[in-house]
């Protein structure tokens, strides 16, 4: 009697109208169950049925509607970030996004590869964030305001510089190259080298390192002499002699890799490190304990996301309140054999 | 007259009927312009006055209110993951996000940190997305089925098993330990230890991996011992220790991180590599080649990210289409000095 269909057609999307058509129920008792609302009285018997029902038909609540409705929404935008990211990186990244989710945020991370500051700042104020935590540097005070006419309530810049209407987190590069020279200086080392890494992106990184290694030897008569360099063994090699020729006794490294990669090519030539050049990293990687001398390097210890997440939350619920500034950064000495 | 509020008011968010009237058009002109709409004709000068008025106002488009009106959004979800990643995955997600948007997607990453499968796929289908690639290996055929519910057109996993109703990426890692194995056979090496890191979630690649170097060496006589590895330096004195015990003449070392650990562990016994013990890593990492013995690794070639993000396109555009099944990797051997 019935034609069969060529082929099965899609189930339509299941609406909360279903919901509450089979639940016995009204749309808006749906809404409130399925959105925790606490505010209304509804019996666990209902909620239990209402539940029961979402279950079934495979319902669950268009977040998109929901934001509408509510004029806002819950979503914290973290645009991704492309610089080399390490693990301690990582283990903040995670703590911050963790710490976001216990305090009733969506976290949605938004890829923003090949769009500049302000074309991004639009991109993200489509999605209308009610908070957006910006660590790559490039949005202007143009883009928060955007994004604060979207409705975003707070906007979180990570860089030294402060971006006018926004909270600044800092992680102040310099305090890496002051304990470093600090640490050559009290070893004794009067001509040092800064490695200066040729990968883009980590000039922003680099700079201030080299800065904050200028700034303490300042008035030491210690020359500071910046070694850009490659990641590879040929710019290595040609590195290594240039510190037997402008007669450097100590490099600051930049980081752990670049250490390694420049204590190699030191070894290769036959150059004694420390006796002949003392090398240093940062950021304590494992690895550096197994290099032959064991490397000395600054570690960094990051505030914990979690304190960056209250911030977040802080500046949502008081929109008005001042810019704060916050440094999420220490950096501390460990010295072994290198140096 | 009036009186002064307490504070400054907050501007309200402007809408895209308050642009309407700046530019002296219709709702439905500004929803066309802003919103690309080839199909209808609209003269360059009327455009140039909406973006121009737009402009001024700050406006963007509410992308919740674009999604409900078309009855769906152009979101890939891609649930972020907490495997510990290399540089070369991160160059292949790059690139997919990077073709993803070029194709006119918005890649939205969401974390999920916490929840487990079925809860994440609920949270992940507030969002409406129409397609998501998870590549955690979490999703089940029930969270699946709750995603199609709300409207996405493509799941897509990855992981050696797949999920029914969704496609499946491969990234065989046995392959990587079919490779390392053949090298040391090749190599006359007749008793091969595999280190299984302690680090939790790589379990889930040090598995197939010893599974491809059991396959291999299956017929040969050559035994394969499991050698259970901290990222520790006193744990690898232990694994060293055994590997002479066991009189292993050679260790798959998981990745050219353990290699790395590992070869120092025998370096600072006094064990010859490659003379007692050879090492071998996988990854090809850059600090292999600053090892003495240059490491030999197995290098692993993902097939670009481009491919996996016109599989998700061709997935959306055909929603019915067969669950289809692409394994993204290869991998191939680098002999160096370690083996």
């Amino acid at each position: 009697m019935s034609q069969l269909p060529q082929q099965p057609a899609e189930p339509p999307v299941p609406t909360s109208a279903d919901v509450a058509r089979l639940a016995g129920v009204s749309r808006a008792t749906v809404s409130y169950v399925l959105n925790d609302t606490a505010a209304v009285r509804i019996s666990d018997a209902t909620r239990r049925r209402v539940r029961q029902a979402a279950d079934d038909l495979g319902y669950v609540p268009h977040a998109a509607a929901r934001s509408l409705r509510a004029g806002h929404t819950r979503t914290v935008l973290l645009p991704t970030v492309h610089i080399p990211a390490g693990p301690l990186y990582r283990r903040f990244h995670d703590e911050f996004q963790w710490t976001l989710r216990e305090l009733g945020y969506t976290v949605v991370q938004y890829g923003s590869a090949g769009m500049d500051g302000d074309e991004a700042a639009r991109a993200w104020a489509e999605l209308r964030p009610v908070a957006v935590v910006s660590l790559s540097g490039t949005l202007t005070a143009r883009g928060v305001a955007v994004l604060k006419r979207a409705g975003a309530k707070a906007v979180i810049t990570l860089g030294s510089r402060p971006v006018p209407g926004a909270h600044t987190v800092v992680m102040d590069q310099r305090e890496v190259g002051r304990r470093a020279a600090a640490h050559l200086l009290e070893r004794g080392y009067r001509r040092i080298g800064v490695v200066l890494p040729g990968e883009p992106g980590l000039d922003l990184l680099s700079g201030p390192r080299l800065d904050g290694v200028r700034e303490t030897v300042a008035g030491t008569g210690t020359p500071v002499v910046p070694l850009p360099l490659d990641p590879s063994e040929e710019a290595a090699a040609r590195t290594a002699a240039r510190c037997r020729r402008e007669r450097l006794d100590a490099v600051f490294a930049y980081n752990d890799e670049y250490a390694m990669l420049l204590m190699r090519a030191l070894q290769d030539a036959g150059t004694a490190v420390p006796g002949e050049v003392a090398v240093m990293g940062a950021d304590d990687l494992f690895l550096g304990r197994l290099l032959r001398p064991r490397l000395s390097t600054v570690r960094i210890d990051m505030e914990t996301g979690q304190r960056l997440a209250e911030l977040v939350d802080r500046a949502v619920r008081e929109p008005r309140s001042l810019p704060e500034r916050q440094d999420l950064m220490a950096a501390r000495t460990v010295p072994r054999d290198s140096t």
